[in-house]
């Protein structure tokens, strides 16, 4: 009964990126579908420093239930409903391109292998769900061959992580909040491509790894049911700063961009603490890199970096290309050889460097918190969406690979 | 010419208090006449730990302008537009009495010479110009023997510095914010008196003594001019906390009490956060305590404890008499012998005790970080307004007296 075909194991392999927003997603109004209470914005950040890489097979060689690898290890694909919602999504997507053209495979009907890893360091604390989910989708949606775009398949992300959703493309990506219930308006789209301005660094001091005080997802629920600032942040505060950031990326406006990016970052952070109990992701040394931001612009006169900080303490400073030496010339000063991440892609411009700002013009309190409490960097900058590569972690009979 | 009764020192002494907000007084809407955005609410404390002393002197003898000696420096009276508008109110009482009573020493008409002293450590950090603004205006109401009731003489005292005007009572005191162009109704008034509800307990942990980031006139103007969350407290949040605490000190609620406290401490904290640049007040020093309380609560079962910070990184936490152990006996044994402060009034209770809850019950970094970051504590509680005395410190004729 079994021919050929039936043991032959279907492949498609993406990388994805990590994106870091800009305006902040915080706060759900629909928990189970992931439905956000307010637009947010982020850059997409280079997959040549950062990425997930994935292989979604499927064969009728495989076990009947779906097989997830994360980094070497089984996942419990079963308890994990956000998994299970994008992937019964991709399926029925697959079973209508099969029911349009009876020609082709029934990949639908076979159990799938996906196997996934991430490059970033371990140390490194940063989110890796966004990338995770948007790999997923991604190389499933290749799988199976799927005509949706990265905007329809970004409602399929969204369900897996919230911000899964801006991975989908690279650039600056927007998603908008949406009004439906069913969430099909909640969607990602592409703000500018990367190579609109392709000059946007990042450079990621990574402050602590140490396991977050409280989740994000349950973090978000508490600021929505107890902070009495929040619903002035997503009703008024979010939209207004949505219009304007877009405005400052289309044309290019650095120091908009960056007065808006650091203003959400804080707005965003207040609202933690508004919260009940309180919530704190950011310490001494996330405000010694608050601290250091405004010195490092008010001593070039200008505004040529801006902070944002996520759901923790790790800084991430964007500045442009041009300002190198005054940014993360005089961070790579501060730090000495103290910290790990100076080399890779980004760092050319950084080898022969000195600091752009003499250290002595700065707030003493924040170069020495910087220079005690960051021992790693991550040099990055603005890239593409998820890219389709060759280099499986699947091999052709359906083992596994690993990197 | 000169009499006997022309080299007369007429004078009055008076102590003072230091009061803690509870509900934050911060934002003026007239920065001139300290008329504030929002009402407030604070615990006068004891001034059997903390008080100013001043002794307000008047004499034809005197040089013609005014002198004003704080903890022995001579000030510069005429530059401080605080102290004048404060003095010319009084003078123009005094002049009202003895327009009314020609038999009166015409005090309206003699330089004054005010001498004063604050008992606070002096690496307490802690703001001494509520208590000192208060027994300025108190002393020279005392001198020239106003009939002005502490309610009409908190309008003076609130131009030399807002809270001032809470100090002028003891117990629990409410600073409406008044409507009125002219602040004319923007005075203290005592919710409740220390009796009513004597049993409140305040631990202050004095966290560091380094000088603030920005100070609270400037701090304050930043965040109302900047910051888009603090409309929404002080015009929606605040009223609402400030009924409910009123309702909670009423019928001694402590629970009630502490979570309104924690949360506008928390709140107000929130908008320095979300001001253009930001404010920060607190570090990790200040979050470990926030930690701690909310662990002590938690492994108790019920609200025991509450706390609540200034415009500094110091914590003020509030308890009952009966949860001395509890509370203050576990952080007693957290500092152990490396805290100065355990002595004083309030020490009594704690002399033999042990600490109330098990430390391996609480939270590891909230424990280490109070341990490393805690260095003096003021162990007092709820008290009394500004008290008349005896201990002068200018002599008979007209001397300054150091303590």
């Amino acid at each position: 009964m079994a021919g050929a075909s039936d043991n032959k194991v279907f492949r498609a392999t993406t990388t994805a990126p990590v994106n870091i927003a800009v305006i902040k997603y915080w706060g759900k109004r629909d928990p189970s579908l992931n439905l956000p209470t307010n637009s947010s914005l982020s850059v997409t950040l280079s997959q040549k420093s950062l990425r997930t890489l994935t292989t979604a097979s499927a064969a009728a060689t495989y076990p009947a239930a779906d097989e997830l690898i994360l980094n070497g290890k089984p996942q419990e694909i079963q308890s994990s409903k956000r998994t299970l919602a994008c992937l019964a999504n991709l399926r029925a997507h697959r079973q209508a391109v099969e029911d349009a053209d009876s020609s082709l495979p029934k990949l639908s009907a076979l159990p799938l292998r996906i196997v996934s890893e991430n490059n970033f360091p371990t140390a490194a604390g940063l989110a890796s769900s966004a990338a995770g989910f948007a790999a997923l989708v991604r190389a499933v949606a290749d799988l199976y061959e799927l005509p949706q775009s990265p905007r329809e398949l970004s409602r399929i992300a969204r369900q897996g992580s919230g911000s899964a959703c801006r991975s989908l493309m690279g650039g600056y990506v927007a998603w908008r909040a949406g009004e439906l219930a069913d969430g099909s308006d909640s969607l990602a789209e592409e703000v500018a491509p990367a190579s609109h301005w392709p000059e946007m660094r990042a450079l990621v001091l990574v402050v602590s790894a140490d396991k977050k005080d409280v989740p994000s997802t349950e973090g978000m629920q508490t600021t929505v049911a107890t902070s009495n600032l929040f619903e002035t942040r997503a009703k008024t505060v979010v939209p207004e700063r949505m219009a304007a950031i877009e405005t400052a990326i289309q044309s290019r406006d650095f120091p908009a961009f960056a007065e808006i990016t650091m203003r959400d970052s804080n707005g965003f952070h207040a609202t933690c603490l508004d919260s009940w109990p309180p919530i704190f992701y950011m310490n001494d040394v996330s405000r010694a890199a608050v601290r250091l931001v405004h010195d490092i612009n008010r001593v070039v006169g200008q505004t040529v970096c801006a902070y944002t900080f996520d759901a923790g303490p790790n800084a991430v400073i964007y500045y442009l290309e041009k300002d190198t030496e005054l940014v993360a010339g005089t961070i790579k000063a501060i730090l000495g050889a103290s910290a790990e991440g100076w080399d890779g892609p980004f760092n050319e411009p950084l080898k022969n460097v000195s600091a752009g700002v003499a250290l002595d013009k700065l707030d003493s309190r924040a170069v020495e918190g910087i220079k005690d409490g960051v021992s790693r960097v991550i040099l990055t900058g603005v890239g593409e969406g998820p890219i389709s590569v060759d280099e499986h972690l699947v091999s052709e009979t359906g083992d596994i690979i690993s990197q």
